[in-house]
């Protein structure tokens, strides 16, 4: 989920699937109806048994009213055998690496079109340290997260070494998820 | 992924489905094997087109030695038809929601476990607010990620209000997730 903000320079041939006009539209709408731009996002996760969760996404808010996706979409999380679980789904912080690819990803390929840029393949690999002293409650100086995130990426594109990385450092700038790590948000949670 | 310092109380009769004298046995072996605690988690984020990205996680980092899930379990990502994508999955944004929400969830029935604490359903409804001003780069002031989030339970347990209270209080107390998301991590981006 990023986009970035250059103005689109040569995409003649170009096609990496997305659709950057739309994209500018939007951002040029904002000025007429900057309201447009309050979104929410949801999801509702149910617990099965043990560990085992399931979430589902299907609604959100945007654009001044309530939105669909095309379909509601479905995961299972859990823990491992190794933690003497039961493997239904991966665990909800290798959840979190799932959606910090995502995000750069998608924002490499909206970048690289503004750019004129052909992509032929993108991947990610997302590691993230932890030190299971803090969930276990084993050491207090511990932190319960991540102690650090890396992504790495290997690009092959139509495009020099020095505007690959450049794509990468955009996508990084304009990325939800990569700001959702790397700053602190406000998380309230209560009970009925 | 939470796991409580509690002692087991009484568990007569009460089954979650979560394995407490495993994860306390395990937070035990720390004392005499504290390496035995770094984790590495993993994930492989493939771009397929446009905003469309395809997760892998199969493997993970420890108990001193390479780990895998029972399976390879795959994720697709995407941005939705209103967003002028194709919806063949979630965005980024919402999957952060997901983790929150599977993450506290699983922390409820461990601790709930450990207190003798018969859960019959557990619900989170989770949301977190955007403003696009930001990924859209139309406004420095806003941020990328969530304005913030919200958690709200609706928990059918054999238990008092207060304690139905404490449960979450110490779910929240051990989250990885809930960690990640109210601290910053460091996380760094590279290419090959």
């Amino acid at each position: 989920m990023t986009v970035n903000q250059d103005t689109i320079t040569s995409t003649s041939g170009v096609d990496n699937g997305v659709n950057v006009e739309a994209l500018l539209g939007a951002r040029d709408a904002l000025a007429d109806a900057p309201e447009i731009a309050q979104f929410q996002w949801r999801s509702t996760v149910s617990w099965v048994n043990g560990t085992h969760s399931r979430a589902a996404v299907k609604t959100f808010y945007g654009f001044c009213e309530e939105q669909r996706h095309s379909k509601s979409f479905s995961f299972d999380m859990d823990h491992p055998l190794q933690f003497a679980s039961h493997d239904n789904g991966i665990t909800p912080a290798e959840v979190v690496l799932v959606a910090l690819g995502g995000c750069l990803t998608a924002g490499i390929a909206a970048v690289a079109q503004q750019r004129g840029i052909q992509l032929r393949s993108v991947l990610a690999t997302v590691s993230g340290e932890m030190d299971l002293h803090g969930i276990l409650g084993a050491d207090p100086q511990v932190r319960n997260g991540f102690g650090g995130v890396a992504v790495h990426y290997v690009i092959d594109a139509d495009a020099t070494t020095e505007e690959i990385e450049a794509l990468v450092a955009q996508s990084q700038k304009r990325s939800a998820v990569y700001d959702i790590l790397t700053n602190p948000t406000s998380v309230t949670v209560d009970v009925a």
